[in-house]
């Protein structure tokens, strides 16, 4: 059994969307006992992340870098930090914003630099860019091209069932079965 | 008069056909001359580079970085760093790769880093992300969404003719345009 | 006259020394008004940002990125993004931390985009790295060597009297002196 | 038995003698074996690559990027890029220059990206800042305080005898034994 939190901040709703599918995603790859967390609920679920063999960050672009919200969650864990209590924990990443590229990266960057400060290995796409979807023919995952982990694109003020779309979903689920089966691996070999 | 040099390596010819809409759109500036150089033919124009009040760099991204092609020149301009001889200059740059985001941002960034070495001052693209084309109704220029600098999309072997296509094309115009803009007044306020 | 606003958070004070220091480097620029702002007292100061020629943003790196609460002022400049208010101002930016890189670079990465995205133009610190300083002989300025702003390091837990260091307090002199300058050049050439 | 290949550029020698430490503290590590290729002689050691368990990339920092020559062997992984040959390998990286920061994250953000794109795993230093040494009692290692790989620092033009220093040369070993163990983690796992 391996256990992987995907912990994550929404603003409009559009990033929890993403969280879910990753969440599906981790949960799809059989031993795998998936948790989603938001920030806002963190204080309740600290032993959660403490038990976990990988943690999920997730969080909206917002002026290029991750939201407040998830970095005020990003601060509080410099108290794991300080005994590197998260050592050798696998973690990943994910972003939603309104454009294609929309400096994601950007904030696909900084959660990787958190996850080197605790000491955790990353564990990025892994797929190839604009990749033909199997759940939505014709359509594309990884749509945008991002490497360090999933993005999803949601226009400004769309609907919840509306963005982000399907395929961007389907890229968040491949990123959480991946996680997954990562975690499983590495916990095999502990 | 201000002097714009896009210095530039084009692998395929895509990034070439941004570096010639870049030196288009600052050509298009009242009292400005503008340069193309290619990165092959640098050896000719160093004094160029020197006498130039801002410098546009452009190299595709491959793997996740400006090509090494591009590396090399910017590894070659050490000599100038040794005397800070391109202190106060302005810089800006783009980057052309298959996929709509494609870690072209880490490219911009790596560029970026280069301009602060030499004490540059670095000009983003000064657009909001997926803007109504002036020139192609319906279309979007900046339509990936990237701010540091202008970025476009070629398709792996697509045609000259055809790519980057031309709202991208217009979007490296509006970068050449902006600094020529911004050198024309940081060299009238000398 | 050119109107220099540094907007800055600080936890433990470490930081806004470093403010302080930059504030004095730009106020010593003949012709410049320096106002510093801590993003506490953010609210009654829009005004004075939105009339500035050049904003320096300041913030600790917690965990390799800016601090939550600088991020909160950050995302809140969101309301002028919407419009561009704050693009063609000058920008730019410094950090402190624990450690003599302490993965400084990735919050002045984080500042030097969230200025790109408004069409900021991006001053960095116009300095080689490990300078003799002027103030402190045998010491150097840029001792850490940084390139995309002033960056300080600060023992965890140095009081306030001894902590960052002189040097690191002069290095924020030379970039709020940088600044001012260039607003000034910026401001003649409009 | 797991497979840790060390792949590097060196300019002036410093950046070799890191190389050389992490093959050091990889092949500490029971059941490793640990080979240093570098990029020079690459075309030989295609098939080592491919048969790695682990890659770490190293290179030196020029203008705040890798430098030139490790850059292209970066570009020539692309032929294993199309198939994602490398997926699933662990990777870390290290990079070695002037001064104590000195824009070496922005190499390691460059490594980290590149691995990604592979869709490898990233392994960083796992280290607290400022260690004390095992090694050199009243020294530190990880000196600089960077988390997404080793750094080192040699002063331009410094003796190979003498740069980088013993401390930073033990940095660079303790990443090469934590891939190692986790490389042997990852395999048992398999």
């Amino acid at each position: 059994m391996s256990k992987v939190v995907i912990v994550y901040h929404s603003g409009s709703g559009h990033t929890a969307r993403l969280a879910q599918a990753v969440a599906r995603g981790a949960q799809s790859v059989s031993g795998t006992q998936a948790l989603l967390v938001s920030v806002a609920d963190v204080e309740k679920h600290w032993a959660d992340l403490d038990a976990a063999d990988a943690i999920v960050f997730g969080a909206p672009t917002y002026m290029g870098s991750a939201s407040a919200q998830f970095k005020a969650f990003a601060d509080a864990t410099a108290k794991r930090w300080f005994t590197l209590a998260w050592k050798d924990k696998l973690a990943a990443g994910f972003s939603n914003s309104g454009s294609p590229a929309g400096d994601k990266l950007s904030t696909l960057q900084e959660l990787a630099v958190l996850a080197a400060q605790h000491g955790m290995l990353w564990v990025g796409l892994g797929l190839h860019p604009m990749v033909p979807s199997q759940k939505h023919p014709g359509q594309l995952v990884n749509r945008a091209g991002a490497f360090l982990g999933a993005t999803a694109q949601s226009p400004h003020g769309a609907p919840d069932a509306e963005a982000p779309p399907p395929v961007d979903l389907e890229t968040g689920e491949l990123l959480g079965a991946r996680v997954a089966q990562a975690a499983a691996r590495w916990v095999r070999g502990k």
